[in-house]
């Protein structure tokens, strides 16, 4: 049984709770928070205790900890965690400072504690088929990647201001989905964007609307599509053509229903977010993090995998404020 | 060069019409109609003469006439049409009497000339993929046929009156095409059916709602769904599942556009009805007849295949009137 | 917290188990099975006692039974367990015998206690979204409804032998769907069916292959098709056309992916059969149970609900026996 | 009656000689070829004359032309035919030569006669379902614009070399569809692209894969995914997102029958390629051309147009050269 210390205990680290607690072989422990109220509140629920996020990390009976804490506060936990041996499960990103998080990396890498960033998509059951599909050479080799990634609406301004902007705080899903999928880190990024949803979102400084080009030495390209805004919902699909074919990764739907009037044929809309789209996700990838945490398997998303794709953002970032084609190398 | 005498220039001469004349192996030499006025306004569009249908039988400059006048002066015009040698295109029902037709068949069999029945479904490109699968193998043999035939709206009351009812004017192309599918005769015909969709349809003495099971002396089944309304156009399906698997032919929709909005993924309604959906069956059944007047190919429907749609429909008839199965070798 | 006594152990038992466990507000005390062994793994796996179901049946501390056991022993539980102050989750069907069942109507009537039959589709989303729509009148009143239910593959012919026949085992399920689509009881029914799917099937006197008519007294019209293998899975589908429209629930799908190769454009089957479509309707139908037997609700599928499917399962049987129409009231 | 000389014979006019004379209000008069042989043929077909593209040109019967011929006579034959006062229809490109082009627009601007350039793509029905729903405003403006463009096969590297590279060839096509569903010109385009598909594209000095993302002054975006092959067919899909929802057009199929077995739910492949697709578009397309040649209407796809386009290919090219977005205005 992984007895685990859950840090943060806002909307994912609910998530994260409950999947915890439903898993045969972890068990949740302690709950912090910054709130008391949140730690109270959740542990509760759980009927377990709370604690600070010192007592967490420096409590023998707890195997593992959950980082769902500020994002500014988990290259600082990693590195306390590691060294008190914990295990760590870490939402994404690890940090918004690419220089950071390549310190937390080098910091932790001699720890010997198996680290996971919660890049959480790789686990969607429909993108892990396509994944399979494409590795068992369905459809030859792949050519041109092409991932949708629209929110059904933006985040509050305030929000807007402190995520590290669209490249760090939601394509970086896309550019590790990319990693995933490709197998591969690209050479370069081309990003393009604009505050076209939300003037407002122009005044703080970030875009709402984006398109990143990246390549990758073998010729291969990928293009990300990213809005902060679909009226209909959730919009979550991955396409890649290969020498042999196409694999596409369509929308989860609320339901099966189609509805045939004088007005059309109309369908369900796509899962509305990332809660209800992903949920299956976070159970799979909690799954995985105590296979790895228990020796009985490899982690599945590492923290180079999390550095990698903070560059990706960083290297995007660049790009829409040059207006040129940023080399992930240049970032070294 | 096939030369054509159309006889009756309503709606469906209006079609064959344009299929004769864009053949490259047929042309149409001479159109009759009762109401001249008809006969004029489509002779004078496509540059040829008006004649009565008599005129036509005895012209020895025409190959083959196209029988589209109303239904009760078919068995007459087919057995003239053979006796002065010409070959015949007839649309369906051959007529509305089942001992008539059968006695058209009887006086017309030694004939010689070709006689083809319009069931211009079969040449539908779909249906005709659907079958070509199914005879080759894809899903082992049939067992279980459903077919699926609602027409957007209800004709005219005065139309109702005089079609013979719902299975002999709209339930026999189904027939036949169960015969086309299952490439057999059923042993048996369970019919019920009632007027809901408007209440002077039933006042006229015929349903608007219907449902027929057939069974096979093998055991297969298959059942037939009609419907004179669908709000949202001609729905036209047919699935069949065989021991392998499951074929199904969907509707044919008005484009490719999908709309995703708050409201829900919206595509497009099918085919509004028969002349959009079929206007392909109807050049391609044109095709075959001349294929098969000038001695290329087999007959592709017979006058025996449309006796056989004629007699299931009796058969329904009398089921709907009885409440019991009827078998088909009753009617004999 | 409402105490939940299991009567047996087996595949659906178990499904039962982890609903009654996952439910906030209901608690699993014990489990009973003919067979010990069954029940002893159950009862190891959540941790809970194992006992006779005679033993449940008068555990004062036990609030609800859920009787999961043969057939043949449902009847005489629900009397026992009603008797006995329990409410009651009863799987389907409720007796093989509409004697017998009605018998159990009357004996259990009285006693105040919930009795739930457990016919868990109504409690998929779809076809509960489906329901929901008619019921709104976003297609304006039904006039013909069509079911398609064929399993994946047929059960062994031991099984068959004792089931009650396809009518009575897989049936039932879809005359208890048209009960709950159609708001209202058929008067007729009309069944054919023959064994095309194994010969054995009909070599122990059942059919696996069936098509099912009934008529309602407002005219309406509905049609049920079932067969016992689907080589590409669970099939299980509902139709209905309305004044304004058509609501179809499609298969729920196991992935989204699509693949285009040379071959074709290929998607995912259904998933594969009841307990990987229905899991989610499994949840749902124990949390109803548990807002029932708590009187926060009313029964949504009741005694007289179970006693309504049998009766329409035995006029099936009769029909196919007969070859003719069997009306409901005939079997009063 | 507009009377038509058709100058090219190939592959493309063979298309154009049959829209000419199914029209009602066109004759196709006269065929030219540098290749006597291609003229004759299809002259022969259509029982109409041969001639030197000189003499169609001089003909005072003639009103419009229709230019076929290779890339690097059109600007000439534009030119001439202008200035002999004949209505002109040329296929795409306008040019290679962005100058030349130019030259050409200027040369003909004041001649008073209407040119048409043969965008097909704009007149596809389902591409132009999607142009009129977003132009109602069904999803608010527009934001983000998708096209995917993929050829089934790379045509022959003799083609590829004097083709003008795929910008100039290939994705002109979906230049011209971004300015026909955007409205507007973009103010940048940024292209990647390589040889992945066959290395002998690479080593003629062109790519097979590419991507280009266009920035529009409003601060829209659109991108562009083009390969030279797809096994599965010819792949043509626009998608928008916009304010209120999203409109996609997705592939023409080749029939509605889908598959179900235990290998998957098979359904059709797109059509083949773009004279199976876009044989509707080639249709509407000429019927546009005789109502603006006849004054009914204005030419819908002017040499403007066409040089438009032109100019976002050459944009691409210098972009895929310097591996920086180019300013269209960088061009003037």
């Amino acid at each position: 049984m992984l007895r685990i210390g859950l840090l943060g205990a806002g909307r994912i680290g609910i998530v994260h709770a409950a999947a915890i607690t439903a898993h045969r072989d972890s068990a949740l422990v302690a709950i912090s928070d910054a709130f008391a109220e949140n730690a109270e509140k959740l542990a509760s629920q759980y009927g377990v205790a709370t604690a600070t996020s010192d007592d967490i990390l420096q409590d023998p009976n707890i195997d593992a900890v959950v980082i769902a804490t500020p994002t500014d506060t988990h290259s600082d936990l990693i590195e306390a965690a590691t060294a008190a041996g914990k295990a760590v499960f870490c939402e994404k990103p690890v940090d918004l400072s690419l220089d950071r998080a390549r310190a937390c990396l080098n910091a932790t890498k001699d720890s010997g504690q198996p680290v996971m960033v919660g890049f959480n998509r790789r686990f969607d059951p429909n993108f892990g088929h396509l994944k399979a599909a494409l590795d068992a050479g369905e459809i030859g080799k792949s050519e041109l990647l092409a991932i949708t990634s629209f929110d059904p609406a933006p985040p509050p301004i305030e929000y807007i201001k402190v995520s590290g902007g669209l490249f760090r705080d939601m394509m970086i899903h896309d550019f590790d989905m990319a990693n995933f999928i490709m197998g591969a880190l690209p050479q370069t990024i081309m990003a393009t964007g604009s505050a076209i949803v939300d003037p407002a979102i122009g005044d703080a400084g970030d875009v709402d609307t984006a398109v990143a080009t990246l390549t990758y030495a073998d010729g291969r390209i990928a293009v990300i599509k990213n809005s902060r805004r679909a009226a209909f919902g959730y919009d979550q699909r991955i396409e890649v053509l290969g020498a042999k074919g196409m694999l596409q990764a369509q929308n989860v739907l609320e339901n099966t229903v189609v509805k045939s009037t004088a007005d059309g044929v109309i369908g369900a809309k796509p899962t509305y977010f990332f809660l209800e789209r992903y949920m299956p996700a976070y159970k799979a990838e909690w799954s995985a993090f105590v296979d790895a945490a228990t020796g009985k398997a490899d982690i599945p998303v590492s923290l180079q995998d999390g550095v990698n794709a903070l560059a990706m953002a960083e290297a995007a970032t660049r790009s829409l404020a040059t207006g040129a084609p940023v080399r992930l190398s240049d970032l070294d």
